[in-house]
């Protein structure tokens, strides 16, 4: 998205301020956005310009034009709630989004160090590891690993066979309900990997979740990443 | 940071995922990291090539070398805990690290639509704008920008002259105390500004945090935004 000198074009700055000003809930969907002599204006450039940034939000389809109308907000990212539960087909339903799971690998192997130590067991104890894309309105908006330990949830991993949903699997594996004990949240660059299941740039900004849920006991059930596409999710956190 | 060809090069990958360990709280300041030889095995690349990401590290200070001890653990990203209470200064001091703010501009201005949107006042109602950079031990971690509703705290612009406290200036202007109501959470591209204060690259990932601070009555007196260097700032939330 950069060009040959290594400098964002203006074009993709106007959109990028644009897609800012819908991620800030700043618009709702059917909103008309200001008008290309206003924006012209705020941002120092000309017309043209200002035409290309948006068709680049129209590509995105967040934005739809009418010829002699303007622009109008076509969708603004989706709100994430975060909190001592996150449920993802849950959230996406009360946002009047149709959530979707794909499984992108489902397999067991063992643990290394760093994931041993935020489930609370032995580095390579066997794991159940749970790869996946998360969809809204068939849009990939996030990408997870959802890592769980076998010894203390033996069949999790043929209960993910028959369900995309991780408090199903866990309740056929015995954990009937679980939080989160805690969420850690940080900016990355999206891996080449990512950017490919994710259909953005690689090196595109990513909004990193990682959290450990534990079961009634307290005991570390589930060790998860999510990675959010930026430009599609806006985790918001009421208190 | 990427090449001519648009890709990241290998270096770089595996300088981002040790950055990430590091964000995550997979190791302790002090601890010891794999050998090149394990980290070359992990990547699949050369020893050569791991030295190189572990140099970037070295430069960012997050790893110290020892001639023929290998490579150890000098600082990990700052956690930064989000609540009801946003507490800059007291956050950093907790973590062990200096805090320091500098003021960028500090101005009075009347609110966009968006900005008196945010803040519950009319839209070309005056504001108290101040843009500033948050240091950790003289690294910048963030860019903020902070709004005021001038007609609601009359005095707050001459307050921050005297202090760069945001607490301390409502304190001042008659807030005695106010609290979080929501906290909007995104990732986002380093904009050319952003990036020159913040000494990172245009379009390096950043997490972006906004939200509306409201008085004792629920009345906003403060929007703000804030920019956090993703390589530098974890936000953590306990539930």
């Amino acid at each position: 998205m950069r060009d040959s000198s290594g400098r964002t074009p203006i074009w993709k700055a106007i959109a990028d301020a644009l897609r800012s000003d819908l991620a800030e809930g700043r618009y709702s969907p059917g909103d008309k956005l200001p008008t290309e002599a206003t924006l012209a204006d705020r941002f120092g450039v000309n017309r043209h310009t200002v035409r290309h940034g948006i068709a680049a939000l129209v590509d995105d389809g967040l934005v739809r034009t009418r010829r002699g109308a303007g622009a109008f907000v076509a969708a603004t990212p989706t709100d994430y709630p975060i909190g001592n539960r996150v449920r993802f087909h849950e959230n996406l339903i009360a946002a009047g989004r149709r959530p979707e799971k794909r499984v992108l690998t489902l397999d067991e192997r063992a643990a290394t160090e760093g994931e041993a130590k935020a489930l609370q067991i032995a580095a390579g104890a066997p794991l159940c590891a749970y790869h996946g894309l998360s969809l809204a309105d068939g849009q990939p908006i996030a990408i997870f690993e959802s890592l769980f330990p076998l010894d203390r949830i033996a069949g999790i991993t043929d209960a993910l066979r028959n369900t995309s949903s991780v408090t199903e699997a866990l309740r056929v594996a015995g954990i009937a309900d679980y939080t989160r004990a805690s969420t850690r949240l940080t900016a990355v660059r999206a891996t080449a990997t990512q950017a490919l299941h994710l259909h953005v740039s690689e090196g595109d900004p990513l909004l990193r979740s990682s959290g450990v849920n534990t079961g009634q006991l307290g005991q570390p059930v589930e060790y998860g990443r999510t990675w959010f596409v930026g430009d599609r999710v806006t985790l918001t956190l009421d208190t």
